[in-house]
């Protein structure tokens, strides 16, 4: 397995093609460090006895042992590890690990080229599964570039004013293929080895060039990488594990850019473009039921921690919102032990969660989110919104007053004061929070998302059959 | 295993207890015959091909194939059968199954008798087992006597105007203990063999006498039910099942009742008296991720139909609202199996599911029976309140008027239309209707009882942990 | 104005059309008496010093002294005085005071009639005068019959396979026209002299003959009125107002009835059936920001006395639950008030509220019904499902039983306690109840309908410059 | 009537006592510029014929024509003007108009001074008047300066470990009092002439220190303003009116500051600081009814423009979510209006608005604002947290692909729909916005402040009454 050191120079070693606030700039740009920081985690805590056995697996292809965020999962067991991974490393890093969607990506791959080959004859399973190898082998990061910007969302992909507004094949070679298009909200493109490239909806029969799934380097040619960072703004005394993490996510222009062969897995099936995206979406969701049970175990220990040194941590109605704010997490992430315990092993041997537990899940994550903002808002009072600025605590013109007048209870020091609520600000008054809300509401589909593929799959005739039979209604 | 003819003659043959509407009335009397039709089923479907692995076990006691409703579990699997097989049964009667609580009070006495055993040197656990093998042998039906009716909530139970508002032992004699008291909302107890009684709540050490645990004859001496029944209104003409099953509730008031020592599991032992109470709540409310699942299923069924039936069964708020409803339900059935999967074996050997998961699922179900009645209510629209009386529908005068206005999709005869109504007004503008919607915030526990609960177990300072470590405060 | 007693005589004399339960019954059937003595309130009040002000109205047409439930409003003042005359009636009654809706219908027509004229060049507006002056001299009780029974919704009322889905007119004669069709959900209907018809919905051209709008006694011939009584169950020993009073839905089937020129308002003018069904169903909706805070009121006084007779009035998380409780209350009475303020005065002089206002009031209260009634029942406990019979509490075999178990606070007498729970079954436990909940959704139409009015008159275009402006984008 | 020139050469010359980021600034700084341009505003819009009548009133004290900014209100008529003026200029500013919260001080200053001096014999209206009148005289902008920093929340202001935690009387002198303490989350302090100080909550008996009220000069000896700003990210080529205007919050810290006896309000009468407290929220959060609408119509516009942007503007889901989000600011504004119809004129001979639908206004927007940020991330999609830079949209390396692909609906121009995005970023994904959502709970009083208030108002023994009459209970 790779260190995190070998990730590191890698990332660094790749042609600069990142855009951002107006410049070509450099994978050393400050900016990229809270990302590639957060990704190291998943290397170095492969040997930590807490996550060597949540974070490492056997390769079904090689026997070896290798990184979880490369393996196909084979059993529920699995499915359980990778949630209760995530979980813990969201923990570790205070927010998003980031590195599950390239993997959910592949196991979404390795599922689908399967079925695509045992209904086309092609082979697209046997070219996954070298690429898989590599991947391994080489324990790489990969992004999983999903969304298309979409353009008119009223028009189908082949409708669209510039057809270029969903990622498309505009010329097969020999070689390869030629795409253009872009992908939207590109989380860690910027800072992966690798971009793997799925459709991101149904598809028909006249969209055969939309009908493409691959996989590239980050830095290929034609490839752009249009960046924005979500990073807690830097601090000067009050260093804390909150601002080293961080996030950049990017649009990514594929500007005729050529895919060989060997890194093709979907050329014109259009009728599995529909199961790849949600075959993807299914697994990313089973990821969210990991990682948004952390958000909300950070949501609870900041306003359990805001109502103690508020003083109030035993009243009642305090009692009664924390409660509440378990009553989310677990119910996300006992959906995902259920979509775990209920999955299925497809015709390529990989294992998925079931479809209807994951979407319930993700769907009450998304749908509480914004609660959770508020009740931690709601707690922690104003001065979330109005605390000075850092440097105010630390000037001889107002440090006084500030550590006087911040005091609460008298037994926790003003600069423990002052670092839980610099710790609220960054999670619910600064951008960065301020985006993870929309994320949270977002991220790998929204609730409308989920209650679409819940819908695909519950058999709502049969409880209408129930209803019939208990009505005397035979027809 | 007993028949479900033999537990009807059994029934039928006891001391007349029940007093309903200002009478005496014997067990015979026909408001008893929709519980008794309903507890006949856990007797009828164990041959039904469908039903027999989960309705039936090998008891760990005898080895014997048995009756589940008399199983103690022993794994993860055993609890997960329960849960499913409750759902399904109560898809059959279209309601609460019933036979659940009796075995939740077992598997918490079995677990609990063991944990005193250990404490004190007691030797409870053989007596409960001893009476446990009866119980399989005779395949009996248990009612759960917890609730005391509690008096003013802001005493304690020693402190009440009346010691006899929680039950209590009044004497302990040689030969077992003589018990006063009542206990409130005694479902199935009218037509159960056995009464199981324990504590409602932990107990403070000068409240021994009301630390006390038993099992005794339904007609024991001293014994009086007073009864009220929850049946559907009988229909003359327009059959089916919604209406041939029921339940029947009781206040059931323990007037000096004596109790033998080889039926006494808790006597005086007030440090556990908390621990019987939430462990029975427990193994209860995990029934409950089983039954309110069947619940939302059926609100799910008779909101879909009528939304068929109206002729909108397409439109987006419609299938917005769909989707709703299977959240519940799917939230909650995640919840019971991620409960039994994170589920622990106790020092008895007796299986238990997690507590935070079976709480958080039993919270999500009572926090929302009421939008699922609105939902419904809102879907079906105001005929459910205003529907004409079933004769109006067959007398000479009215028959055709009423068949012709009540058409709504052309294709779907009046009758049908008719007997869908039927079934809505059944199932929420009706007493028992209603009565449902309490029972589902209270049965098993209020939502306030499971934050509690949650409270109680969930490791709140390790979440402020992380987020001390996440702002870089130590101490 | 006329008494009480004169108002039963009339109704006692009227022709028996009411069928109920299979059969033809007259109007002196003891289930009429709670709606009847409903009604009497209206008269048997205008001479308290209390409600004298609120229910009389001096009118515009004679210059004397009416009922106000005759009365159309000419300003602001009488919108007010409406609203306040409603919420006060409900809570002598403790429930709807149903003479709302004949008025509001009347309202609706002065205005619609005056513009049709005003486009038409007919003389709607003069005819309506006359009857008005009629029903005003006459103090008439006038039910408002809207909805149609609608059939496939997913059709229109010309498309439907039965043409009498919705009412419509069959022959137009020299004397006056002949309708056929049935209204549904009729509350009052059995009990009121005269029925006001109007459409249900908006129409298109080739809808003439469904465009109608007129007067009717409620035994005029071919008039069948098929109902249901919502009385609670009759007490015998413990007599208390809740139990007085009750309601009677019907469905009002119009067998070519013949209704004459001078008592019909629209005859064809499809342009105008979208108004009038419209307009009012605002001055309906606006009724109903009086009398849902009354019922908030209800909930809030039960819930507030349960929680004092349990011992926990002073909770905070009972507190906190009664404050919102009032909130939604307070929050559509505001909105009525709001409208009665912002309304407007039409082109027949009669004064009609603001749309917007209206319709955000009937939302809100629609969209938390059965949030009411699920804090009552969170309060109140299980026992509201599971009291024994009134008779148990009077039977020598169980009186002392139920009086010693039934005490919670031990300074509130044992009857006292069983009172408050007889209240809270009957508002939330019994099939009145019940129908209350789901009147609370659909009674004047049900928050997608509120949604669909508010949408119509919402400047939405107003919102989006506003926030173009702020953008910089100018087009 | 002063222009904004000479407020902001006014401003311009105070003394430096702005601490910003480690450094004192002066109020030249730029950060200043978007808050002082708010407030100028309220000078500027006097003349401007659609606002000037909401703008002014005529003074009762000199009978001129003053700013309504600081008009003591007289009647129902002056709370209708000042809440639609407050909503009105929110929406030119796109945020909080900030300068009512001096005036709603004035406001309850001038009430329950002449309580005061009622029930005492002082004669603090009297000074509270001539203060008044040069405040009109001077068009003065004031700051309320009421929250203070309030230390452990469990204990009294008179029990904190350091009596400044709540802000107090340090000593007496003959020619006025010396305050020290801090007031915490004081908007516009920086750029406001006047500081009008008052108590944060009810005292008792051996708190006469901190019963303390008074006026000062923003810059008066011994004040330091330590400032955070709340401006939008300065743009360099998208100018838009949403980056123009800002806010600016302080910790006043004063540090032995010195009152003349002519502008102290309140000396010790604890009996009176609630009192004031109250009074002063009540005019506040009367104002919130005003200011809230307009965050919701610029929510509701912004959303609607979204949806159409993205082509789905007619998606009933869409239209749905738009309905609900009016529902949400008419209400509000709708109980505005009843507390302002509702409210009572004082001994002082100013009118005060009703409390509880003020109270209940105000707690429907703070329990709403979170889901409105919701609603508008759901529809505007992922966009809003992922949007490149602005730089991005005009560096030659980028700006094709940017323009290419934000493309939606293709009649609406690239550079437009970036403002859009750009002006939803602001909104709902830049800290800005994020501290917008926590001023939306706690700006004039948190939810559970407004329902301590609601409760200490509403008459829920009446409410108790009406259901034991119903129920038949006498006592």
């Amino acid at each position: 397995m790779r260190t995190s050191k070998e990730y590191r120079e890698k990332i660094l070693s790749m042609r600069p093609n990142v855009y951002m606030n107006g410049k070509l700039v450099g994978r050393d740009h400050p900016d990229f460090e809270p990302g590639i920081r957060t990704l190291a985690l998943t290397y170095d805590l492969v040997d930590d006895p807490e996550y060597a056995d949540l974070l490492t697996a056997t390769s079904h292809l090689s026997g070896e042992k290798i990184n979880r965020f490369t393996h196909m999962h084979q059993s529920t067991d699995d499915l359980l590890k990778k949630q209760e991974m995530t979980r813990k490393l969201c923990l570790v890093c205070g927010r998003c690990i980031q590195r599950c969607m390239g993997i959910d990506a592949m196991n979404g791959l390795s599922l689908v080229t399967k079925d695509i080959d045992n209904a086309k004859g092609t082979n697209y399973h046997e070219r996954f599964l070298k690429y898989l190898r590599f991947f391994q082998d080489n324990d790489l990061v990969g992004n999983a570039a999903q969304s298309d910007v979409k353009g008119d969302r009223n028009l189908r992909p082949h409708q669209q004013a510039d057809p270029d507004l969903y990622l498309h094949i505009v010329e097969r070679r020999e070689d390869g293929i030629v795409v253009r298009g872009a992908k939207a909200h590109n989380s860690i493109a910027a800072y992966a080895d690798e971009l793997i490239v799925i459709p991101t909806r149904a598809l028909t029969e006249e969209e055969g060039d939309w009908a493409v799934a691959f996989a590239i380097q980050a830095d290929a040619p034609g490839i752009k990488l249009i960046s924005l960072p979500h990073n807690h703004r830097k601090r000067k005394h009050l260093k804390a594990p909150i601002e080293d993490y961080g996030t950049m996510h990017a649009l990514t222009v594929f500007d005729n850019v050529f895919v060989p062969w060997d890194r093709v897995f979907m050329n014109g099936e259009t009728e599995f473009a529909g199961q790849l995206a949600s075959q993807f979406a299914t697994y990313h969701r089973h990821s969210y039921t990991g990682c948004k049970p952390a958000l909300s175990d950070i949501f609870l220990g900041a306003t359990a921690l805001m109502a103690e040194y508020n003083g109030i941590g035993k009243a009642s109605h305090v009692r009664d919102k924390l409660a509440e704010l378990i009553t989310v997490g677990e119910l996300v992430y006992g959906a995902g032990i259920a979509a775990s315990v209920k999955g299925f092993k497809s015709a390529s041997g990989t294992f998925a969660p079931d479809v209807v537990f994951t979407n319930v899940g993700r769907y009450h994550a998304g749908t509480n989110i914004y609660h959770e903002f508020e009740t931690l808002a709601d707690i922690a009072g104003g001065l979330a919104a109005t605390l000075p600025f850092e440097e105010d605590f630390y000037s001889p013109d107002t440090k006084d007053d500030l550590e006087k007048y911040i005091m609460r209870k008298s037994d926790v020091c003003a600069e423990n004061q002052h670092r839980a609520y610099r710790l609220v600000e960054n999670l619910i008054a600064s951008s960065t929070g301020a985006a993870t809300g929309i994320s949270g509401i977002h991220g790998g589909g929204s609730p409308v998302m989920e209650k679409i593929a819940i819908m695909s799959k519950y058999d709502i005739q049969a409880r209408k059959n129930v209803v019939k039979y208990l009505a005397g209604i035979k027809d």
